[in-house]
């Protein structure tokens, strides 16, 4: 039996949907034991079908590392907490992404070996199906180039086992494909990525969804804004759209007929589907799910969590480093 | 009378848009003399109209910087050293990034007081109309703090100067909008900017070109992926929104009634009419044009470097640092 802790507070959209979302899986998959930590009142509808553990703070969204530690009582570090006592193989959060990467790697320290901890997300690409991941997307502000190396081979393990990607491409994130090119710690792990037999040398940011590359690695600092430029523009060509649907009679029409093309699309990119991101290098499975969570995204993202714990990720990890 | 060399050879597209590019401007403009750098025989619809230089080699687009420095017979090459001998009072290149960043680097140096040269480049907003100036977006690789604040006065002046915004908002590329967010590199820069009355603080990447922003300052390996992932990814929907319209006839009816609508959206993402990018803090105006630049693309950036020239752009970085 695997066994999963979800953090049901934090979410934009309240725990509602995350009950939905654990009701869901657990109707899908009998392999799996849900512990929901969380507002016990909100959980009613889990009693019988989970283990339910009444931790009833929310830790703000802009909280800081010092200030989860000090919230004993919260959902989140009782969520963690339950990864570190051993009571559960993995944890899924859609509450503060800094509270959560900062309670999960000091509380759970990094796998014997691994430097740094990185938070990693498959992104989808222009080929329809395939993702691409990424790291370190956001859980540390700078990486030496020892790190990048080590991101290229949790990168490819990843790929490997959860995507089921054989012989995965690995990308440095670079200002240009020639060898000589990148930021000076970039040009640094490049050397040292020249030993990974998956290395397949620098990408520029305008092709890393092109489909080409399986793994994309980079620092966090850089990997944040690529995550956070990637969907700005996203964004703000969402609504240009919806606004040029929205004219007129005739341009509502024209909506009418290629609805279910801008559907595909929006699938196509709904980061959702992918299950979150997960931070790879600590000692145990932390799956963090977007802050406006629905219920089918908390279906995946306690899915990719099972995948990881089935996988044994952690252990091949070790072996790798 | 303002003078400006054109370097007609190196896009991706010939000659020949840029000679019209050229025609068109100098139409609807008596005070600018242009200087036409190329092969003699693709100008000759310019004779009479232009000054002709015949330099007929072409930079390759991957062209390091000493390679184009070797090629004095390079249309490039010639370009810039028509700045650098007086001769015209601004340079404007569809060529090669690189070799036009560095050979004017190298050619031109920097104003005195400016550590480095910034790649600054207008970014359309949300807001129609209404322009975000970003640099460094890849003059160079790393930058230091100390140049992060000189960015800040140079962006300043642009927008100030260039884009008609009276007292423009600048911001710092970061992580998270907190002061204590960004890299090592950023974290500092903070500091100093800190003096800089126009300093609004921190801006993440999906809200870079939210309108709320003038200038933007980040180093040019980061404000490289920032251009880079944003043009990825509007290319990547734009894709998918064609898509969508191809299925059937249905659909394609309902093209023909937002396709007004669509064509305004991409007005709006046009980075060919707002005149390319420009190299600041060297002596002298230099404006590069995308590589696939036409004739609109080319008219808008010699009317860019004319309003450069014309603000004398160069002055006021000196007395600014």
């Amino acid at each position: 039996m695997i066994r999963i802790a979800v953090d049901t507070l934090g979410s934009d959209n309240g725990s509602k949907d995350i009950v939905s979302g654990i009701l869901d899986f657990l109707k899908d998959h009998d392999d799996v034991e849900i512990y929901a930590v969380g507002k016990k009142e909100e959980l009613t509808r889990l009693e019988g079908k989970c283990v339910i553990v009444d931790a009833p703070d929310i830790v703000p969204m802009e909280a800081g590392p010092l200030e989860v530690m000090r919230m004993k009582n919260s959902s989140m570090y009782q969520t963690v907490m339950l990864a570190k006592e051993g009571k559960v193989d993995a944890v899924v959060s859609s509450g503060s992404t800094g509270g959560f990467l900062s309670s999960s790697t000091l509380l759970l320290k990094t796998i014997p070996g691994v430097n740094r901890a990185a938070f990693i997300a498959p992104f989808p690409t222009k080929i329809k199906g395939h993702y691409v991941v990424i790291l370190d997307i956001g859980a540390s502000n700078e990486n030496s180039p020892e790190e990048l190396k080590q991101f290229a081979l949790m990168g490819a393990l990843y790929s490997e086992h959860i995507l089921g990607i054989k012989d995965p491409k690995v990308y440095l994130l670079s200002n240009g494909t020639e060898p000589a090119k990148g930021s000076p710690v970039g040009k640094q792990a490049y050397k040292l990525l020249m030993s990974n037999p998956h290395f397949k040398g620098n990408i520029e940011a305008r092709n890393a969804l092109s489909g080409e590359a399986d793994v994309i690695v980079t620092d966090g600092f850089t990997g944040n804004v690529f995550l956070k430029s990637s969907e700005g523009m996203a964004k703000m060509m969402a609504g240009f759209i919806k606004n040029a649907f929205k004219k007129n009679l005739w341009t509502m029409l024209g909506y009418l007929h290629v609805r279910k093309g801008i559907k595909e699309m929006s699938d196509t990119m709904d980061y959702k589907s992918t299950g979150g991101a997960m931070l790879l290098g600590v000692n145990g499975v932390v799956v963090k799910v977007h802050g406006n969570a629905d219920a089918w995204s908390m279906y995946c993202a306690i899915n990719v969590a099972r995948k990881l714990v089935k996988s044994d990720i952690r252990t091949k990890i070790k072996e790798g480093i």
